[in-house]
């Protein structure tokens, strides 16, 4: 792939979509990655690439959900590791939260890849400053952060077949889970478990944004960057949320993006 | 990838979907062809997966035009080919025009592969049945139509280094270039030669689409089944054809979508 100049309008989304082609070509995605990548590229260029009011509400909410859980985790699968793995690492090291390896068509190999390189990254930020506003001991906050999902000790209640495993630490006994890019029956079993579901989706009509319990609509890596910073500013969370209200205001934003052309 | 089945709502969209994945594995479609495909799938959900009105109106404009050229060719791209690749044999049959294939990263090895792939297509369509509506020597009809690109003979004038390679035969001289999923920056150059491009893409706001004398807003192998229909059936071309009106309608519809969930 030719090289991206520095003052290219699209910069940071070519740089992902570089991110996704090398990263199937390494084994860690699955063939169908790449096709998942460019629906989010269209869906993203219909929120003008940009994270919207909305979403930030939706993010801060989830925040603090994470934040006030027992026992949340953050479920990530190939696409999420390569896009967004270091900042939710960033988020769980503050948290003080497992992340789980949460993989569709799950093989041993590409578990031990993303495991080896989600430990790498982990490393890569346990050596970084500290986050702006964030005191303490960063890297063992860092290094406390268990990467899960290779044990398969726990089950999905509700799921058949490979997919309903998991971590009995992290997704099985987790009140609250922040799942990006997650298949649409997966998320409507976890909620049926009565845990509490934070979905990062970019196409709000999807069953799982439908699904949730609060919807992300945003593309995964500017989430992922912005949760941290509400993670330390800790706000409240708001029982009173109203997901379908927040998926029509998204719904609105890609449906004003073509009436205004 | 698993087995589809019969019954699958989105069957169709599943089937195109498996085909790119193994096209790319056996080497013919460029690293970002899967992306490219999955944009087309989430902008093709927009349009509800079916073609719309305005969309029917353009492919008949568009076989109207190739009918009435002078050098009319058929381009086609690693993806197109895939797609609706013997359907657009057909089309080249029954009109009588070269098809020409032409890359966007172009090596040696995929044009030969996309050339021996089409040759081989050519091949089985020639053992069909005539098409519905069409009488004479359908095997000499296809068998007639060549498959153009790898002479490298001609120039774009105006685009420089390899994107400008052409087949002097085809794109070259063509007066009607129907050019499914074109670049922005070919597609505006080959209007600017004086050139009937007709475009397919399924979004309206891309440059392509903007720069088009005709643009198709619709998923590629459904609008090929189309266009053979229309070139059966001869209709005359548009001299009034209204593009930007159309590139509107296609809008409205993507909006809609949004709207009535």
């Amino acid at each position: 792939m030719v090289k991206i100049p520095k003052v290219h309008p699209r910069r940071k989304s070519l740089i992902s979509r570089k991110a996704i082609v090398d990263a199937t070509k390494q084994g860690l995605l699955a063939d169908s990655a790449m096709i998942a990548h460019g629906r989010g590229e269209a869906f993203d260029y219909l929120l003008g690439e940009k994270t919207s009011e909305i979403a930030k509400l939706s993010i801060k909410e989830s925040a603090a959900r994470l934040i006030s859980a027992k026992h949340p985790v953050i479920s990530v699968n190939g696409n999420t590791a390569v896009l967004a793995g270091k900042s939710l690492i960033r988020v769980a090291a503050v948290i003080q939260c497992p992340i789980e390896i949460n993989i569709y068509y799950r093989t041993e190999k590409r578990m031990d890849l993303l495991h080896d390189y989600l430990e790498s990254q982990k490393l890569e930020v346990s050596k970084e400053d500290n986050p702006i506003n964030w005191h303490g001991d960063w890297e063992s906050a860092v290094m406390a952060v268990k990467i899960l999902g290779k044990e398969e000790d726990g089950k999905i209640e509700g799921l058949e077949g490979p997919r309903a495993i998991c971590s009995a630490e992290g997704i099985e006994r987790a009140d609250v889970i922040l799942v990006p890019l997650e298949d649409g029956d997966r998320c409507e079993v976890l909620v049926s478990l009565g845990k509490n579901v934070l979905v990062v989706d970019l196409n709000p009509l999807s069953r799982s944004a439908k699904m949730a319990t609060v919807t992300i609509v945003d593309e995964v890596s500017r989430m992922a960057e912005l949760l941290l910073q509400y993670v330390i500013e800790n706000p409240s969370d708001n029982t009173e949320w109203n997901n379908d209200l927040a998926l029509k205001e998204s719904l609105e934003i890609i449906s004003n993006y073509y009436v205004n052309q």
